[in-house]
């Protein structure tokens, strides 16, 4: 829940900023998810308080996850924005785009570094500090990729991480730094 | 206000697993903090509607504000659960520490390559990952440093990043790895 709940607010972001619904339709389906989990959370919870006896452990994690799926809702509210076609002020993405975490869209070029191989080949998050949150191959999206998934030229990758990083990123995709 | 609440969830989530009440208590003053922002920036809003004769920017802003108001409420809720004394259950540490982010806590030796050096200097997040969240110096803390913040040598960091850059960031703390 806490990996989807993070997910969904950078997705939220993300769409706010490229005004982009589909992101934002995703953010909406990610919070049917959070919601099943909840729910059999709870029941899984307080099935081991009856079990143990005890009700403090289950009482810890139902409020724990009662805080994880507030965090999917402020999410979704960030969503409806971009869904309800109220188009940003430019003010508000460049305020994202330039606070210490920022959010970035770049393609793949045919001579990218990065083509063909997958994002655990690669470690981007942990040599540049960039996480790919959201991948566009032709008309179809990757949310959430994991370590497994391939990178293909073409792609149009949406990556989350310090501002310091983009450049360097950027030119990772473009092809110009060979080097991760 | 967008920084600051993302602050407060990685605090929380740091006061869970070290189960520490002097950072929870942090969470709850930044909470302070972020309404003070959200009343301001409502304020603000309608004042320039009114200037404007337009309401539509201003609804934007108070949307989003308000969203980011009910993250920074969401980590509120869990730094109370560690403020309340309910000692939280190993499983529930694990399962954040093992996400693909990952929070820990590092002691920086006399000999690490980061002693005497800004944030800044020695570019930790776009190199490792890994963002400093906290530092402990001697009894006091330092939340949210900035990349004029100067590490010494003696402090304890928490840092909040990919799970594989851990190893060499604390490689890094401990003076083994002596390149970032």
């Amino acid at each position: 829940m806490k990996n989807i709940s993070e997910l969904m607010i950078d997705l939220a972001y993300s769409a706010l900023i490229y005004n982009n619904k589909e992101i934002a339709e995703e953010v909406i389906y990610l919070e049917e998810k959070i919601d099943d989990s909840y729910y059999r959370l709870q029941e899984a919870a307080i099935a081991q308080a009856i079990e143990d006896k005890n009700s403090s452990k289950a009482l810890l994690i139902i409020r724990l996850a009662t805080s994880i799926e507030a965090i999917s809702d402020s999410a979704v509210q960030i969503a409806n924005v971009v869904l309800q076609g109220v188009e940003p002020h430019p003010i508000i993405k460049e305020s994202i785009k330039e606070s210490d975490v920022t959010i970035t869209l770049v393609k793949v070029a045919d001579e990218s570094v990065l083509a063909n191989k997958t994002l655990g080949e690669v470690n981007l998050a942990s040599e540049t500090g960039m996480w790919v949150i959201a991948i566009k191959r032709d008309k179809k999206w990757i949310f959430g990729p994991t370590e497994n998934t391939r990178i293909r030229s073409g792609d149009i990758l949406i990556a989350k991480g310090p501002l310091e990083s983009v450049k360097h990123f950027r030119n990772l995709c473009s092809g110009k730094d060979k080097r991760v």
